[in-house]
Formats: C-alpha cells, sequence, structure tokens
C-alpha cells in the first residue's frame, strides 16, 4: 500500500461542502469519482483535513488516500486536474508515508475570513466575502480578538447540536488585517470546533458594531453556550487555507 | 422628460452578454426588467456603452435611461441593489443632460484584458481570467502593442462577418502591466469595434509565445483582413473598466 497526500483548492459556491452527503453533491464525491480513473472505476475513500461547510472555500484543503499503483504523484496531479470540474483544483500531490491521514495527523490549520465594506458590494467578491457596509470599530475587535488568543474551552464558539464534547483549543492567531475596503480576519490553531471561525467572525462583527463589549470575550468563553457568543458569520466568507502537519 | 445616467457593474459569467436577446438572458434585459418598478410595470429601454459579449465583466459599464419620475438618482440606485441579481449591481447614478445617450455620448472606453500565468489555473480566477501556464516573451508582447497604438484601421481586429465598414480607431493605450502571476492589458481608445480587444489580446499571446513576430503588426494592420491577426482571446478575461464621456 502506498498513502498519497493531495493540496486542493476549490471554489466552494456551487457545493454542499467537503463531506460526501445522501442528496447534495460534495466535493469529497467529486474527488473521489475523478480518482476512480486511477483505481479501476471504483471510487477510494479520500479524507479531507477539514470538513469544511456548504460555501466554505479552499486554497489549501489536504486529503489522503491510499493507493495500489506505481503513477507518480504528479501524473495523478495532472491527471486529475483533467477530470475535476475547473471550481476544484489538485494544486499538490506528493508521497507520504504509509498511513498519513490527512485529518488524524493534522496539527494545525490556518483560516481565512474575508469582509467587505463597501458601500455597494463588487459582484466579484460576492460569493467570496460577507458584505458589512457599515462602520466598524476595528481596535474593539481587535480587543476582542486578542482576548480569544491562547488556549480555551471554545464550546461557545461550536455550532449548537455538535455532540463533540471536547472543546478545548489552542487559537494561535487571531489577526484582524485591513486591505483596502476588505477586512481580513486570520485564524490559527492546532484544531477548530464546528463553524469555530464562522462564529468568532460574527462574535467580532458584533463587537466592531457596538453591539457588544470587548470586554466581554472571557465571559463569553466561561458561558461553555453557544448562545453566549455572537451571530454565524455567512459560510461563504470563509476559506481554508493551509493544513499544518 | 428627464435622462439618468448609470454605472452598473457585473460578473458577466451567466449573462448572454449586454444586449437584449430573443432566447437567452442578457444583461440589459435584466436590468431593464428591475428598473420596471419606477415605470409602472412596464420595462423602459436602457441604452448601454459597450455591448458587452457573453462572458465578459464589467466594473464601470454606462447605461441611459429616459424617465418621466421624480424620485431622486440615489434613491433608484438603491431600489435598483435591492432588486437586481448580486451579480449586478448598480455603483453609480446621476441626472444627465436631457437627452444624454450612453452609446451615442461616448468619447472613449478603456478595458482590461486578464492572463492567469501560474501553472494550476485558481478556481478563483477561472471566470476572469484567460490562463495561459506557458511562458510569454513580454518585450516581444510590449513591442508589439506599442506598434498598435495610434490611429489605425483596425479592421483586421473586428470579429469576421461584422457589418461595420468604418474601422478606423484612436488606440490612445495599450500597455502589458506584470502583477504577480497574472499579466493585465490595459487598452484605451476612442473607440472599439466587436471583439477588438480580444483579438489583440490573442494576438499579443501569439507573438509572446513565439508563434508570431512582433515586427508583423504594420503588416496585420495593412492587410484589413481578420485572418491576418491571431486568435480571439476567450470572453471571460475581458471587463469593461470605464466609459469616457
Amino acid at each position: 500500500m502506498r498513502t498519497l497526500k493531495l493540496t486542493l483548492a476549490y471554489d466552494g459556491s456551487g457545493y454542499a461542502g467537503w463531506q460526501r452527503q445522501e442528496n447534495a453533491l460534495a466535493i469529497q464525491q467529486v474527488v473521489e469519482e475523478a480518482f476512480a480513473h486511477f483505481t479501476g472505476g471504483k471510487a477510494p475513500t479520500i479524507s479531507g483535513a477539514g470538513r469544511t461547510d456548504a460555501g466554505v472555500h479552499a486554497l489549501g484543503q489536504v486529503a489522503s488516500v491510499n493507493v495500489e499503483f506505481d503513477h507518480s504523484a504528479s501524473a495523478v496531479m495532472r491527471a486529475l486536474n483533467v477530470r475535476l470540474p475547473d471550481a476544484i483544483r489538485a494544486v499538490g500531490a506528493v508521497d507520504a508515508p504509509t498511513g498519513f491521514h490527512a485529518r488524524f495527523n493534522a496539527t494545525g490549520k490556518s483560516y481565512r475570513y474575508r469582509i467587505q465594506r463597501t458601500p455597494v458590494m463588487s459582484p466579484f467578491e460576492r460569493l467570496y466575502g460577507w458584505h458589512v457596509p457599515w462602520s466598524l470599530d476595528l481596535d474593539a475587535m481587535r480587543a476582542a480578538a486578542a482576548a480569544l488568543v491562547g488556549r480555551h474551552d471554545f464550546a461557545s464558539f461550536q455550532a449548537s447540536g455538535t455532540k463533540i464534547t471536547e472543546t478545548t483549543r489552542t487559537l494561535e492567531r487571531l489577526e484582524i488585517q485591513e486591505s483596502g475596503s476588505e477586512l481580513l480576519i486570520h485564524a490559527e490553531g492546532d484544531g477548530f470546533l464546528r463553524q469555530m471561525v464562522r462564529i468568532i467572525a460574527g462574535t467580532l462583527v458584533d463587537v466592531g458594531s457596538g453591539q457588544r463589549d470587548a470586554a466581554s470575550m472571557p465571559g463569553v468563553l466561561a458561558a461553555r453556550n453557544r448562545e453566549a457568543a455572537g451571530k454565524t458569520a455567512p459560510a461563504h466568507g470563509l476559506t481554508l487555507v493551509a493544513v499544518r502537519y
């Protein structure tokens, strides 16, 4: 057996997220079916590092797959790109240690959340950023972000209904960058709960809008209750940038 | 009567171009139907400055419309943006001199053609740039571009089958800008023939690829024959940037 590590970029707009589903087309399924070309027509299981939600994008999703064939990793990458729709691209493929697993072996991930602040939303950004045309207090947002960095129980920042109970994570970086009319929230950590970055982004925008105080963050964390945090920012503003091993 | 001047930005990906058509959805029709809200349900004729082809985008298409109502231009703009799909935005609206016509009164236009040079095409650029991953001789492309600037008969750079016979135009600017992995061709002039920017872009890429010589441009112009010029670059790389009055 041989294990390949694939790096994938995708525009998540038209898909039901990464994870294979019964009644909707997921990116995992599309990649597995494109891969079936190498495996005698039978689609293998391809494991992704992160289960990006519907509408969430990726620049550096990582996926692993166990194979028996001898094609070089680079030949696999080229052939995948011929078969994949152009909204999904293999941007890297290498041989990994046998048994490497994209999700279980990941030691960290980085995400980017984009906010567009122009009065009228650009048609070219509509699928890639959250339109927040009102004024935001960036200093307050940065103070709130700083309070979230570190090792905390992020239960308040997990989608409600999720069964995960071990909710302590280390958020290593949470920075707010102004770039023209765009606001970029960079989040990096050892792991993220379901919708964690989107709930953080929504909560930071609540703070920037004056709807909640930056100083309330320790209390929000301590509550361990989804209702203590702010709104969930829209999926289409989020991009999985890279996975760390 | 009163005349409004609208500035429109649109992602042309899903549309059959600007101009209203029988069997396909054009941007003109979508804007006219959104406008019908102000005109008793009957869609007015809205004239665009440039008839962008299917897949071509706009940052600053200009359109004119004659109206009888009293709503302020800014109220019209806001209401249009509520009714238009988010791929089409009104980014400006002002009162113009009565009888102003977006196309007949235009004195110039500027376009941008985007070329993406990354080995693997980004899923996020696939609808907005032409993927040219092979190596290009930019010096040769710039020499060819310089030979096209000025007042010339551009008949060789007009889509075949076009009935326009007065084909002399002044190309005021044709610049090639490198920006990261992207190549931007900026074209500005007093008027453009059908597909002229796309044929120029395709011809410049032929020159950059070594398939034709930069020194051949005067001969291509002199031929007054579409077959003398290079290929037509794909529509989706082109954006109408601004219209001058």
